[in-house]
């Protein structure tokens, strides 16, 4: 099944939401309301369920719980995932501690940092160990993702790193485009860009 | 001059990718190139252009620098604006000292916490205040947009008081989606949506 990143992109969020309505004890939701909370239109969202192939649509909607449950497995999101931090400044240890990556299924099972003096002193339950040591616990440990949080000038180096050992994916925080090969994903969480487009749209909405 | 937020988000892609361009030396660009790096169709990033009554197009494409300031111009991107940081954990001082905000035009003038002792112990030359003096500080700094870098639980009420004190945007690090007026502008960073999207492109691309 080959989907564009954008179909991926918009179910990902449709997955996001379904599980907020089932927290919140919702049994049914039409697909104007998951085109609304995920700002798509209407026929976009039955297009991309009906690529999907997936059923639970009757008369009340989609049945919250039944159309979570195959999205999961059709996207494999219910499939645990070995991630590691590189980069244990603020940033990284922040992220090292964040205990949404572990509720929905991404295990941060290492943390690597440049500096031999903070890998002693850090207080975390996670294992950290020098970036000397990221090749071989990469792919000892069988980690697919990688989370990138060092300073800009050491990004790219630690990205082809990632990638020599094994890493499938990227997540970068530092603020400059990392260049990957193809086969791996690659998506940045720019801070000013996400600023930048808040104040944009203050001076023209 | 009325743009939909994803003409807006498309055209500060467009911005970011034409600083690039400046900083490299590079002078022309073509729409296909721009198209490219922001991942849209040729004739949409034309359309973008054409909305916002963009000139600098030329035999050799258009002029980096050129569309960059008039693109800066129309969307007010050169304009300096204030922020605020709520929540000062790792992440928020993190945030606190990310230089690349100071560089792109967004002055970080205060931060918040509920907590005094960390108020007092946080070592940093931004001004940091308790959570309480937030409404007036924000007011009287005249503060324009806020960072939201607080635990789930307490998110929603800090976007409450960050509106009522006249912030216009806000940027969401907490796990929830939060609600705000209709007139302020809204966006989230949420670390795990962009792990699961990760991980759901390994799984069907």
């Amino acid at each position: 099944m080959k989907l564009s990143n954008k179909t991926v992109e918009r179910v990902c969020r449709v997955f996001g939401y379904l599980k907020v309505l089932e927290d919140k004890g919702i049994a049914f939701v039409s697909s104007l309301d998951l085109a609304k909370a995920i700002g798509a239109t209407e026929s976009t969202v039955r297009k991309d369920i009906s690529i999907l192939e997936l059923t639970g649509f009757s008369r009340k909607g989609y049945d919250v719980m039944l159309l979570k449950k195959e999205l999961g497995v059709k996207l494999q999101l219910n499939k645990k995932r070995k991630a590691c931090i590189v980069g244990l400044g603020r940033l990284g240890t922040a992220l090292l501690d964040y205990e949404k990556f572990q509720e929905d299924g991404f295990e941060i099972v290492a943390g690597f940092d440049a500096s031999i003096n903070k890998i002693e002193r850090i207080n975390t339950v996670i294992d950290v160990f020098a970036v000397d040591d990221l090749e071989n616990v990469v792919a000892q440990r069988k980690i697919e993702l990688g989370i990138i949080a060092v300073p800009a000038q050491a990004a790219q180096g630690i990205a082809y790193k990632l990638v020599k050992s094994g890493v499938k994916g990227v997540l970068n925080f530092s603020p400059v485009k990392l260049i990957v090969p193809k086969n791996v994903m690659y998506l940045d969480m720019d801070f000013t860009s996400a600023l930048r487009s808040i104040a944009a749209r203050m001076a023209v909405c």
